[in-house]
């Protein structure tokens, strides 16, 4: 198996580290990962100026990697169309220091890099821990290369990929799996507001989520009883089920 | 009526400025859009470092207008978390140069700032014109004041947006007005490898579009036949149709 491996932490952080070890054992590995941590940048791509790569030396010597000075998405199209000698079979985006759940994927460079795998066509995968302290990055890793074995082998529908999200706890207290749908994420006191010391605003991005939903069914309710989270994600973005009734809107030519 | 508008070419553009313009005539009008292009920015927010805002002067005083270092997402936030007075009944982002179809709606900024808008419940809409060059801004703005006032008046579902996607053609020329879904957008030679003078290489991200669509349905299509593309956007990345197949497969905890 043929395996491409990004992120959006950077190519320096823990959860990709341990991933691509895993991953190696389940075939070739190539890691092309952001030099830095990118974090939010949603399915951002650099157009303003061009992108430089760099060969970064993994302690694996059988795992290839580079560093992008671009976002997770610049990652996985630089990957596939210039640097890659094959074309995946599986690109996996991960491990996340963070969850991405619910409304949150559409920020996430994490989920972003693998709607990119799917936009070329190849099954992928997005790993998220859901914490931010004490990363339990082993056991996401271990049940990433599970999940990169079993899409290889059942394959996923067309232009679609799976977002997981590991709790990070021990894995005696792992409650089990859920195949979920994403929940709304209501963010409240979203700015913390500051005054500089030459008495300028400035605006921190910060808030804290506003938990409404208590369906199991849902993302970030699994993750919070301490399940392993499974999304399918697509990439249609219509809204199929409005269009005749737009149709009947009299716009003005 | 009560309208933020945002884009990603930056306050600066022409295309905003005619759009304020002619969206006074319907009511009040706030501006607040990055303070530089932020094209292709996709649904990046900024965690990384603080934001900060500027006073802005438009020609019209009624319009009172916000500059924000940050991408077209943290300026939707920013406006209705912070800046504004009053929440907007309706959210545009525009006029965009340049077309937003198919599945590059991803990497739109201009869309991006219409989906923020509707994650905080609130009528959006994404006006760009589907040219780079000789862009007619000011057929796609006066069809953008119409579909405000629709929008307005008609409500949308929640969660929903709507896409709009103006030809660049004399107003005599317009084909007419179609409500399309999203189609594919194949990519082809996606980067330009160039050599630095110190002998590095570095990428542009580049490339043509391969246009494999002829279904008038088709957002592209519709444009490729000088109509003007309505498409209605929704939020939800799950897909629904795959959760019992993938609840059926063997995950190991």
């Amino acid at each position: 198996m043929r395996i491409l491996v990004t992120n959006d932490d950077g190519i320096l952080a823990d959860g990709i580290r341990i991933l691509a070890q895993d991953l190696v054992q389940l075939g070739e590995v190539r890691v092309v990962a952001p030099d830095r941590e990118r974090s939010a940048t949603g399915h951002a791509i650099t157009v303003l100026r061009p992108l430089r790569i760099e060969n970064i030396e993994f302690p694996d010597s059988r795992i290839r990697a580079w560093a992008v000075d671009g976002t997770p998405s610049d990652c996985v199209k630089l990957a596939i169309e210039d640097l890659l000698e094959w074309k995946p079979d599986v690109v996996v985006s991960g491990v996340n220091r963070g969850p991405n759940l619910g409304t949150d994927v559409l920020y996430s460079g994490t989920v972003s890099a693998a709607i990119e795998g799917a936009i070329y066509g190849i099954p992928s995968v997005a790993m998220s821990v859901a914490a931010f302290d004490k990363c339990n990055y082993s056991m996401a890793s271990e049940f990433g290369a599970n999940v990169v074995s079993m899409v290889a082998k059942m394959r996923l529908p067309p232009k679609t990929l799976l977002n997981v999200n590991v709790p990070s706890v021990e894995k005696r207290d792992l409650a089990g799996v859920a195949i979920t749908r994403l929940g709304a994420r209501v963010w409240k006191d979203v700015f913390d507001k500051r005054i500089d010391p030459r008495g300028r605003t400035y605006y921190w991005m910060a808030g804290s989520v506003e938990e409404h939903d208590d369906d199991l069914d849902i993302d970030s309710v699994a993750v919070r009883h301490n399940m392993i989270s499974i999304t399918p994600i697509h990439l249609d973005l219509t809204k199929h089920d409005f269009i005749e009734e737009l149709k009947t809107w009299k716009f003005q030519k």
